[in-house]
């Protein structure tokens, strides 16, 4: 961390500034030149509070040259993290995963139907909303409680792990056997929810904010590390541009960018990223070559009756193509290396 | 709402979907072209599910010609929006509320020296954080209940009303005394939040989001108005933007945009927008002169201090005069019209 | 085009602005429902003025249902667009193009053994840059028309056609022997130069603007093709977004949605879509395997030295071994479909 | 400026690295910590390339700590820069001024009513498009020469200085009489253009590019100024943000942070920032009381038949109106001080 001083600072309130840092065991190392006085901080400031230096009168500004997250940071952890499943299933490291299943459960017959089919097209997780995160109050809020216990019969039946969203620490109750917590776009931030998922084990997915910074995206998972859950699994799901022809625009740099700065596995979900059913191959397999631990695509038997999120949902004959490339091509991506 | 269709559609599956559309009390007229067939949608479009449209096979595009939203709309309540609270201050129509306090609640002493201060200076409600949001889990997240408590000995102190956020439904319990709610900027798309606070009759001051459009902002507080709260007050408090040498980049345009768009009083809060002490008078001004009914801004009796935020605080001395400054702009603003 | 008329106009008015229209040999089909009236327009509506409808007193909105752009639109020119270079390499179709080179030419010694390099690894065309686009008056500006005679001397001895920016209609005096003419991101839409190189009929490489849209970014192609020159290629090179860990963000779904919208070729830059070495690679791929028709990589004999973008440039050996993998997922991506 | 060195980097590098700074008369002070070395560059760092510095092996990461301009810095003028017209008219300091006009001339008429008009109301400059940029090439593109002869007549009948727009360098021979050069938002960085407006001493204003920081902003100043050309007007004009409802979005903050980053003159355009007549007044206002030196404001004559932007121009009673409470605002705002 540097610290950049105002013009003429009195010798004696750098003197304190340099020993309340000091006193917080970190090093500080004092520059000055002929317009201009740096502090360069060397040690552990990840707990230095930024906005707190800033507030002091002889302060001008100040810069962070190392990350501010420590238990997501590969730096300190340089080895992968890989999460395995009740059943055994395992995200992270060299293996990759493919998730698939509808936006919204909607009944028995359609969750247990594409949960078969994806199973059978080499899907190892099964997704599924029941609660909804929406808009506007007027449309669909999904079957919440419902829509999990069908989820829990497609498990049953197919054996697929599944993973659903939860959009507030109150109905963490109805989760117990729910395989994957989903922390949505608008709740990346939610902190209250995500020191509640810090204390459980159970692997949480955490989905990056709509405008969210790389770091500002890694600090949310530290919240979930810092509580003792160490199972997250960061999603790139499209950010907020300009563009108006897709919904949101997937930031494939993610991939390759997260993966050097954080030992987490890290999956894209290019149904959300673009909101257009044709455009969820060409992005998958981009997510694919870029290195990405895993997918996760909407599948719906009956894209065109979906209650919500339609135009991004293939049909089960769709994701069998499309599940068939990826693997093809992921074979490729590990040959060459 | 207008429907394009895809390209040389059935007959049978137009007359379907009209009839669909129409069992919903929307009339629906028919435009044929050579290339080209539209439906447009006339009548009450609000609760008609623009994704479920969009899954349809016939349909290519579906645009809003209304806005989406109806409880907030100035065009089915245009009369101003006033809030009374208990004490009688007034907020909304052609009052003028000027909110004042600290950032964080760090002492009994603190914030009732500083509730004393800016009630002086003429602001009509305290504001002080108890529960704090912060992006790095080893931040300062507020002194919550204790906080609640303080800000309470302020209100009894001094009579000023107080707002203080609420980070999650499941602290409401604690906000019984709390004059106003405040749904944090990261938050604005809490929907169990908004559902929560919406059961309520308490006034709720709902900041904007990071990167929230004007329509999502609207569609938030629909939440909160179609639960059956009335009482809403919006706060613009700066958007995301590439400019890095502000903390946000205040949106003034929102104040006589929302003004027109809703009855509801919009404020603006130029601390948080800037982050910068020295900003917070000249936005300050603009907020006054493009009509905004109040404004929020974070006073600190020694920012030097501060716990969190303090960059942006202004101590009461400061506050004094820029106070001054408001009242007689708002005079020359009244007069001029 | 969809114009919503405000509410109650006046028969007449209405009956104005439908002659008008129709004048224009564009039908128009009329709604009128309670509250609202609009008007559908069917025909070609490229050439009218959508700024102008707006400012008539009877209109309230005026929506596109139709892309403004002709000439590179891909609905009426359903066949890809292979450019032919003058010594038989195409650009376009099923070809794939790697395009690479120094940021800047700055020496004949580094830019031949650069095209020999780049040549024996497999590149098709040579870039370098002679005019360069740089956001402080105080750095290097390029070796103007004398870096123009060492690409020309490095195409001579290679045979590699070559590409390079032209920044100003001044310049293109200079540009007689060079392949293809770049036209950079900060003058997307220097309008001027657009229409200049559109009076040519040599191919113009056209990058994306740093916060342009795909319509925007079309619209820069309409120009040159309305001018009459056929040869456009379009390369996204990143746009800008919040994240400040890579220069830019590569915007992945451009590729895919740009070869649905226009039959012109599209190219991706990874290199300066990222501007940090390492990140070449995973970005090369995922355009690759996303159907980019080609990839424009900076390659440097000596990245330390660069006088511009070093942080971004390969150098020989390290686009060996990319080129390598690139040509090897390309052939999957053509097995797989 | 900061540079942070990787880790365990050779003693001879970082002698080599220090010692080629040295050589540009820049004192390097160097603090070594554990696991981090750090280089802090004292003096003149402006004409430093920061990309070269990024391109050498044993550097991680360079950070500015001042500002990379120079000429326009006010660190460096602390006096106010004020602009004297040939007819004596005073741009910045303590001077407010009233720029309005037609956003295209289209008919003698027209241009000299509306000079009329607006030098009536109060109005020191006249503003109107001869050469326009528009995004489509079927949109009017201005009448060009003959639109500069009509802004002629019109300064020779009312004696109002004339700013109209040069697009490109070439067109600079016809703006010999033109008081004011103006360079557009998408021609902000169009270095060529900015070299050659920097030959002259004509005054330049320069707005802000869509997607511009302030430092970019102050960086396409610093080229013109840089040319020997001391006479620049600031613009804010707008900028992209995701919001559809306006055009672009007024950020209101850069009047107060460019006052005090530079000594130019900076003025607001609420007529483009909005792109909507009735939000003109309310953002005329708050830039008056954010302390901005003039604005530029559109009226036209007829606006329902302007051939452009019609939906932002008023007509010259409401001009008058405005120009009357801007006024009245404006001695408020130099009372409170």
């Amino acid at each position: 961390m540097i610290i950049k001083l105002k013009r003429n600072p009195k010798e004696e309130e750098v003197e304190n500034l340099r020993r309340w840092i000091e006193g917080r065991g970190i090093e500080v190392m004092t520059s000055v030149g002929a317009n201009i006085t740096i502090l360069g901080l060397v040690g552990d400031t990840t707990k230095l509070d930024i906005d707190l230096l800033k507030t002091m009168s002889i302060v001008e500004d100040v810069k962070r040259i190392q990350e501010p997250y420590k238990a997501v940071n590969r730096r300190f952890h340089p080895e992968d993290t890989v999460i395995t499943l009740e059943d055994g299933t395992k995200i992270g490291g060299d293996n990759f995963t493919m998730i698939a299943g509808p936006c919204s459960v909607e009944s028995e017959e359609q969750v247990i139907e594409i949960a078969r089919r994806v199973k059978n097209a080499g899907a190892n997780i099964l997704r599924g909303g029941a609660f909804k995160p929406r808009t506007s109050p007027y449309s669909f809020q999904g079957m919440g409680t419902d829509g999990l216990e069908l989820l829990l019969k497609a498990k049953k039946e197919t054996g697929l792990p599944i993973v659903s969203e939860v959009m507030d620490a109150s109905q963490l109750q109805y989760f117990k056997d729910v395989d994957i917590l989903q922390v949505g776009a608008r709740n990346m931030q939610n902190f209250h929810l995500l020191k509640e998922v810090g204390k459980l084990d159970k692997p949480v997915l955490l989905k990056r904010g709509l405008s969210a910074t790389y770091e500002e995206w890694l600090m949310s998972a530290e919240y979930i590390m810092s509580g003792g859950n160490k199972n997250v699994i960061l999603c790139e799901r499209g950010i907020r541009t300009f563009e108006t022809k897709t919904r949101n625009t997937l930031d494939i740099s993610a991939i390759p960018v997260l993966k050097s700065e954080t030992h987490l596995p890290i999956i894209a979900d290019p149904s959300h990223a673009t909101g257009t059913r044709r455009l969820v191959e060409p992005l998958a397999k981009a997510a694919v070559a870029a290195g990405a631990h895993g997918v996760m695509i909407e599948v719906h038997n009956n894209p065109e009756g979906a209650l919500c999120d339609g135009p991004q949902s293939l049909d089960p004959e769709q994701f069998d193509g499309i599940a068939e490339k990826l693997k093809k091509l992921r074979k490729t991506i590990e040959e060459i290396g």
